[in-house]
């Protein structure tokens, strides 16, 4: 693939030119107009990438000819809708790469990374002229180091492939019930009851916050309440609506936990609480949750039922609207915008709210329509094990919505989730990437740009660079095969796990209760969403029309799998871990033996038996899925 | 290989038992005696690489039977020569684990996490009663932070693989030519004009400080005076011997800058920084360098000229004694002990300065001979990249060492060492790990139970148990790989890979002039000392006499090895990075072609042609060499 075609996200414009700028020892910089620190070091990272991948030993300055100049007009601020676009400039003599702010620039120099190639003489940079700009201004990933805690290098990793994406918004969901993760030096019971000991100390989320800013990404916290709150009140069981004692909590799902929403005391702590958190996070906006709440506790509380017939609440949503105006008026006293999941839309919520969709894309148009500005989650839940395609094709703006121009513009983009309940800093990276570089396409790319066909041959080059940066999505698995099988003959299990996929959804909660602190270490969490052996075959299966060459590729990978559970078989026996795919891997002999008859016989009609044997091997072992089955039966429908 | 054979290191004494303890999702822990947080967050971590590597939902307390106890006196102090000693007893019921102190508990749940093995019914750890403890009471592992700067959660992660391996001392080389890594408020151009930006700040110091605290390890810091000190006199330079300006400094080796030894101010100045210093270190040891000093600025300087023959200082040597024991008043006033580099034992040094050998192992017996406590780091420089064996040989204390009982008590034990001129990140694990674990059994375990025979195979199984930790020197080699080919098809690149390790000692800064910023991620960087496939290679020629079974196997490896260029070659031509070992590619297809035709043809002897390819393909390419030809040259001897 031409790197011009590789590149992600797709620029808007793009000439490409004959010829190239050469990439060799004497590769100089120079940046003209700003005097910024934020494009200095982004130029220093740039280099060291540069010579990373290159090998060259590059000269850091020197009086030599200039390779590429940036130009840029000021430093642009970390608000929503602050310029990002740039112009690319690209001959065999320079590398001009202009921009308006300096965040231009950074989104420039990772275009301009993604583009080094290699002919004949060594690497260069094809000469080509493109002007970018994203479409969205809100381009977002979330992460939640409540569930389970994510350490700072597992942050910083990932906000360096956001910026290799052109993300611009990190939503940091740093409080939750099962773990307080930000030390509050004004309540430190917060931190210190409320986590097993692992939260950020207020010099680490400046750390995270800096380090997001260089890298032209804002930081919008979320503190969630009233619900999710179940870490806040081990230290202050004066805030719940519930009678303590309160212990720390390692169950998952939605809890009742909910914060007292009558008592001004309660309001008392939060302003001074919000006070404190928002001298930390300098950005305009902050997240106050909202979602999921029971009102369990809040109906078994006679002083809160009393309190809801004095106001004529009739609903917990109409007691949960006063407490998120409340929380409004003490954010804007703070100077803060507010937002909230979509369960804080109600008729009441001044507009001044942001609301974020995540239960469905029916809040985003209601949302817009009643003039709050939205922001897309739905569809772009990461933690569910979901294809990339499926995120990709999801368009927070498709051409058939059914908003006036005016309403349109309330929506300012959306925002991948990676949710914490199922991953480790071992695994998170493998369900954050690639994908969420589809997500990160859909949403700086013209909609008329954003085409399925390729998009995984991308993502595969894509996901190579990603590894540059230290993010773990690929590494890890073999490691965890190592694990798993206790040795490091590991073809066998990956030969069957290169197959597989996590169960979709929820569905994994629901076949097996998890909670914050059980393993994740087995086979299921080394497969990775979108496996690639198994997309490898139905490609494969697609594309096969009797040729006998497709027919030769798919009979080698058949005959492989035919005979891998004889492999398989001895290494489960000494790893208990993997009894659990045990059928799994007789499912994926069986079927393969069903596959190669197939293609040995064209008149073959399968028995009852072999129908009965693809029907079971579509059933979920250990939470996994063979994701081999319907291509399968794609290729006995072809077959006749 | 069984477990008792494999634990790493080898614990003192060991009697096996039949029969062992289930472990299933009912294993519960007691802690009786102490109440010490050490023990409770080391059970915790326990816990949860026991459900790591069983994938076990373990359940947290409940009122269950106890499967394991452990038991100590006293909570240990993090000082030299405290107790670390440990009994470990496994039946069929229950594991119990006794310690006079915490520590020892420590080193006790790092052996039985090793014992965790398999049976037909599951994981169980076998019966045995144990009674361990070390042999040296200082067994450190260095960690140069200061020419390349080496993150935060590099070191948590090798401070864990230190305590697997029941390493006590973390020696952190702070600050050097390069850069000034330590954040200091008293004196804050120290840390903003020495470094890059990369330094830790006083809340990270602490943050190792506790966290190798809780592993039971002490960390002693390093300060490198009055040499390797051009970072401190950017910010400072009146306590330069040489008049200024001075920049920052990326050249390598042994540079000119050096404190001046005669100014009253440069001990005030020292005073006032290892007061700050000593506030943020706890431990009684503080490491002043004092290697490498070669007085190039003393001898141009008139007035420190001059000063010498008031002194009646005949040497530099002289001079430095003189400032090293001004350093050592200071120190003590402080209420710290003195370390340094064997260069300041010299007659006049007072003996409470402890000694640590890296020249040779000379100045380990003279420092014993005059009462100086003394340390081996000679011999055990893991950034070299000689073979485990090499080091694990170097015994500090060997049986025929001429010393009398009492000065052999002098000898404290020994450090390896990781000087970071030619590590980054990426790659840092890799030249500690496994060979380090070498050092520290060396270091823990009785002189006579350190057999080379069966350590490749024991490092191999321990280092799958490292990976675990997070430490990346197995999963970083094929990631370097892709990064070097551009893509995923790594099998050729790694079959040549396998087969070459770094050049060894000082020889790839002599073969090629490195930088601090110089790339380390060519094929030199991914190769890795130890070269595994080499090592398998000459084991089977070793044990190679005619057996047609052998003989096959190595067939089957040559004819692999005598085709790989061709398919390596049109990858290093899409990779210009790889350039550099295109000739190795080439010499491994021609003595791979000898050695089948040797193997092939009994009678045959090597015309001069071959003879002339066998020694070309000993030489050098890229700073790598291929670990091979010996072998080969074996086979030729032994074919007749």
């Amino acid at each position: 693939m031409n790197p011009f075609d590789a590149l992600m996200p797709k620029p808007v414009r793009m000439n490409p030119k004959p010829g190239g700028l050469k990439i060799a020892a004497g590769f100089s910089l120079r940046i003209e107009g700003g005097a910024g620190v934020k494009v200095a070091k982004a130029a220093l990272r740039f280099q060291k990438r540069l010579a990373d991948k290159t090998g060259l030993f590059l000269e850091m300055g020197g009086p030599l000819e200039c390779s590429l100049v940036m130009q840029y007009k000021r430093e642009g601020e970390l608000v929503l809708g602050e310029k990002e676009g740039y112009t690319l400039n690209v001959t065999s003599q320079q590398a001009v790469l202009s921009a308006e702010t300096d965040l231009g620039i950074l989104r420039g120099l990772e275009t301009l990374l993604q583009l080094v190639c290699v002919d004949q003489e060594g690497y260069y940079i094809p000469a080509v002229e493109i002007s970018d700009e994203p479409r969205f201004p809100w381009r977002g990933l979330m992460i939640d180091s409540a569930r389970r805690f994510q350490p700072m290098d597992v942050l910083k990793r990932n906000l360096d492939g956001m910026a290799a994406v052109k993300l611009n918004v990190f939503h940091w969901h740093l409080t939750d019930d099962q773990g307080f993760r930000v030390e509050s030096k004004v309540f430190p019971r917060l931190h210190e009851m409320g986590s097993n000991g692992e939260y950020y100390t207020q010099e680490q989320i400046r750390e995270i916050v800096a380090y997001a800013a260089e890298r032209g990404i804002r930081v919008i916290p979320e503190f969630d309440v009233p619900g999710h709150a179940a870490s806040w009140v081990i230290g202050y069981p004066e805030l719940a609506s519930a009678p303590g004692p309160f212990l720390r909590e390692i169950n998952l799902g939605i809890l009742d936990t909910v914060l007292d929403p009558i008592k001004e005391s309660t309001y008392l702590f939060l302003e001074e609480f919000f006070a404190e958190m928002a001298t930390l996070f300098p950005d305009e906006y902050l997240h106050i949750g909202g979602d999921e709440n029971n009102g369990k506790q809040w109906l078994a509380n006679p002083r809160i039922t009393q309190f809801m017939e004095e106001h004529d609440f009739k609903t917990i949503l109409d007691l949960q609207c006063h407490f998120n105006k409340k929380l409004l008026d003490i954010l804007t006293k703070l100077g803060k915008k507010m937002i909230g999941w979509d369960e804080i839309l109600t008729p009441e919520l001044p507009p001044t709210a942001v609301i974020q969709s995540w239960r469905g894309r029916e809040s985003l148009v209601q949302g817009a329509k009643q003039g709050h500005r939205v922001i897309l989650s739905a569809g772009y839940y990461i933690d569910l094990c979901q294809p990339a395609e499926y995120h990709y094709k999801n368009d927070p703006l498709p051409a058939d919505m059914e908003l006036t121009e005016e309403e349109s513009k309330y929506i300012l983009g959306g925002e991948a989730t990676m949710w914490s309940e199922l991953v480790s800093p071992e695994t998170i990276d493998s369900r954050i990437w690639p994908r969420t570089a589809a997500i990160a396409e859909r949403l700086w790319s013209r909609r008329e740009d954003c085409k399925v066909e390729g998009l995984h041959e991308r993502l595969d080059i894509l996901s190579l660079g990603l590894e540059d940066l230290g993010l773990t999505h690929e590494k890890n698995y073999p490691q965890m095969l190592r694990r798993l099988v206790g040795g490091a003959h590991i073809a066998p299990l990956q030969n069957l796990l290169d197959l597989c996929e996590p169960v979709q959804g929820y569905e994994r909660v629901t076949q097996r209760k998890h909670t914050a602190v059980s393993p994740l270490t087995r086979a299921v969490d080394a497969a990775r969403p979108d496996a690639r052996g198994a997309r490898e075959f139905r490609d494969l299966v697609a594309l096969y029309h009797g040729e006998s060459e497709v027919r030769t590729r798919l009979q080698e990978k058949l005959r492989m799998w035919a005979c891998n559970h004889e492999k398989l078989a001895p290494i489960i026996e000494r790893s208990p871990i993997l009894r659990e795919v045990n059928t799994l891997s007789l499912d994926l002999t069986k079927v393969a033996t069903i596959a190669l008859e197939v293609l040995e016989s064209p008149a073959k009609k399968l028995n009852e038996q072999e129908k009965a044997a693809l029907e079971e091997a579509k059933k979920p072992r250990g939470q996994l899925q063979l994701m081999i089955v319907s291509a399968i039966e794609e290729l006995v429908t072809k077959n006749h």
